[in-house]
């Protein structure tokens, strides 16, 4: 049997911990799978005196990930701190300089520098694999990184924030406020203090950022994403979704599109019988759909300890099973000198369905003005519902069009003409319609 | 630039034409990708007349797979002819004991003759590849033998033959008949002039095996599987599976026991909610459930040309990628000469929800005796449901049972009682219930 693979480990949070326990209680399935020993030789973390209930014994405690990635006596480097800048950024960079495999779950560290890494571990004949960076359990980057070779993808979303989904699904299936399902999600720890960085999709949008790269081979470019959030979804627009036969997800959306890469992470109606509709909760899910292979949907844990210490267990795996590290999957999936610039589709010419929900005072020729507006801009109407307003308060009601594939930007140059009539009664709503290719 | 990897394919129907294509049209994207380019130097199929719209200019026409595999100048033997002996198996084994790498969509082959098949490739560091012989495009031998290291596995199970999907789907959309559906199915080309392979579950059986030996680390025992196919299932079932909130589906389930493996292929009711149920047509799903990822669903076509062209596709790249094919996944996800042997679990010992439907005479205490004889076997109930027969030809009634996790062997002997009463009026019908562990 080969050496031992020796492991450092950066970090030894949540993630950390349950990585070196799992290392260490399954020692032997892992040598006979991997045809070698895989060893912890080496542990750095912000508090040595810390009680992490592990058995640190025969194990290095390094005072910095700096000194653990020039200096200590390890195959692979793995960097379980997070943050695109600082120490992570740093050791990460002086591990793979000096030869070292990485092992990574830092979204933010390769969204801001993944190309540049990625060039470093092709220079030197490195390893950088960072499967539990998108998706946390669920091997997308694999998927894309091997099982596709060959296939041009055309599209890859995603549900990819639980946080996001599970209070979508709250709302949903309790008819709760989002306000309320935001507070039950940080009561039950599925949500920070500040949950900004979930709600308004910028978690989403550093793993769409990767996930784009690796299916479309241009250099990443998490700053040319469309952003909007969950936070403006109301109840009522989830039980209009409900009645039209749609769900709404947050999606992270990579489409290639005749003038470009569209990178947009927005609230999406899905339709209610297609599979990614039934994925509730915490749970993720990515899609691909590319030429070849035709369609393929994964779904699983997109968080947790135990889901994505799994993950980075089967990177550190992979590396020991690559006998003396000579397998040559490129880091992004195309090797980092062949990236293609990233060329951005505009989100005006974004086409798809959208939904409209107007809160209109209840008075005649509202409705012809509407349709005016609509039929201005040529945008032609799937289906058109309007209720009476429930609460009864003022002479409000609501209208509901749901549009067939049109222009985003003729989406906003009606509703800015609907604005610009006096009969609103509160701010437009609007949201775009996703369909799977099949399932 | 390493040098390129000279493919040989035996077999050149739809797969092998595709792949050809592919691989032809895509050489400078592969290149780039693999590090080397990817090269078809000799192919062998049955008639070399044949006009199958490919350029074989370049390319080695050679007489027999055999001679492909002992006498070619290749790299990579691609074994696309099928069927679990002849020229299939014996090619296969002579490739491997050359020491070539092999690349195969063989099923049949790999329940057969995998363990030994393994051992031969490992011996000979060779690797032995098979992405597209389970759920097609599905990367779920990856999943299994990379992504999932470490990880204990408790049960695999999937939707793995589009006829059946196909068929039991438009019985439940188009309220038709099995017959009607599987004649509109053969029609369009989805089920075979001879459709027993697919609709008594034994090609579910086959891919279950081997996922059963890459999840449990167990030899491959086909032949312990318990079957049933789909061709009993009434269009009644299925409505009445959709009243109690489930769909039908047919799975092959392999599961930890305390008594050991359970493998088993048959029409299961799962809830219908669940991401599972929502997989219509032939769409194949496979989901697996281990203790540190937790559940992981993967859902895509599992069969068609091109989309098991692309499984190939990715085996191949992973040979090129593998610098000099140093690397060593093992072949079964655990080494050939460590696989446990396979230990059954009694079908008896099955604990589960089941659905009976009785179709029984109108008389009093029919159903007093039902209840009895239940009660008797200690199986407790989680709904019932009587009603009448809509063709109102005879004084009989249909009841519908669901029990609570109960013992195969209970429910067997409850309905053997039953049917030893006199007031049956069909044969009683039995569908076992899978429940997703979270989604």
């Amino acid at each position: 049997m080969a050496d031992a693979l020796k492991v450092g480990i950066a970090g030894l949070g949540t993630v950390g911990a349950s990585l070196v326990r799992i290392i260490q209680s399954r020692a032997d399935e892992l040598a006979t799978t991997c045809g070698r020993a895989i060893e912890i030789t080496a542990v750095t973390a912000r508090d040595k005196s810390r009680d992490r209930g592990l058995d640190l014994s025969g194990i290095s405690w390094i005072d910095t990930p700096e000194a653990l990635a020039s200096e200590a006596d390890i195959d692979v480097f793995v960097e379980l701190m997070g943050g695109a800048e600082g120490a992570a950024a740093r050791s990460v960079r002086t591990a793979l300089e000096r030869g070292l495999h990485v092992v990574t779950a830092n979204k933010a560290l390769l969204a801001a520098s993944g190309v540049e890494l990625a060039k470093i571990a092709e220079e030197r004949g490195a390893l950088l694999n960072f499967e539990a960076a998108v998706a946390g359990g669920i091997p997308v980057i694999k998927a894309l990184r091997e099982s596709l070779t060959g296939n041009t993808v055309s599209r890859v979303y995603g549900i990819m924030n639980g946080t996001c989904n599970y209070i979508l699904t709250r709302m949903e299936k309790e008819g709760l406020s989002f306000a309320d399902c935001l507070k039950e999600a940080q009561r039950l720890g599925y949500a920070e203090a500040d949950p900004a960085f979930d709600i308004e999709g910028n978690d989403t949008a550093h793993k769409l950022a990767i996930l784009t790269t690796l299916a479309f081979g241009t250099q990443i470019a998490p700053d040319e994403i469309y952003l909007e959030g969950i936070s403006n979804i109301s109840i009522e627009d989830i039980h209009a979704a409900a009645d039209l036969g749609y769900r709404i997800k947050l999606l992270g959306v990579a489409q290639r599109t005749e003038t470009g890469i569209e990178q947009r992470v927005h609230p999406t109606m899905v339709p209610r019988d297609s599979v990614i509709a039934q994925v509730d909760g915490v749970t993720n899910a990515v899609a691909v759909e590319s030429d070849i292979l035709g369609e393929l949907l994964m779904v699983g844990p997109g968080a947790g300890g135990n889901a994505t210490a799994s993950a980075v267990l089967g990177d550190i795996a992979d590396i020991a099973k690559s006998q003396l590290g000579t397998q040559r999957v490129p880091v992004l999936g195309t090797p980092a000198v062949a990236l293609a610039p990233y060329k951005r589709a505009q989100m005006q010419s974004h086409e798809g369905g959208y939904f409209i929900r107007l809160t209109v005072a209840d008075r005649t020729g509202v409705f012809a003005s509407i349709a005016t507006c609509m039929a201005e801009n040529g945008i032609s109407l799937e289906s058109i519902v309007q209720r009476g307003k429930p609460d009864g308060a003022e002479s409000s009601k609501t209208i509901i069009l749901v549009t067939h594939a049109t222009m985003e930007d003729s989406v906003r140059k009606a509703v800015d003409a609907i604005k610009a009539e006096s009969y609103l009664a509160g701010e437009p709503q609007v949201i775009r319609i996703e369909r799977p290719q099949t399932f």
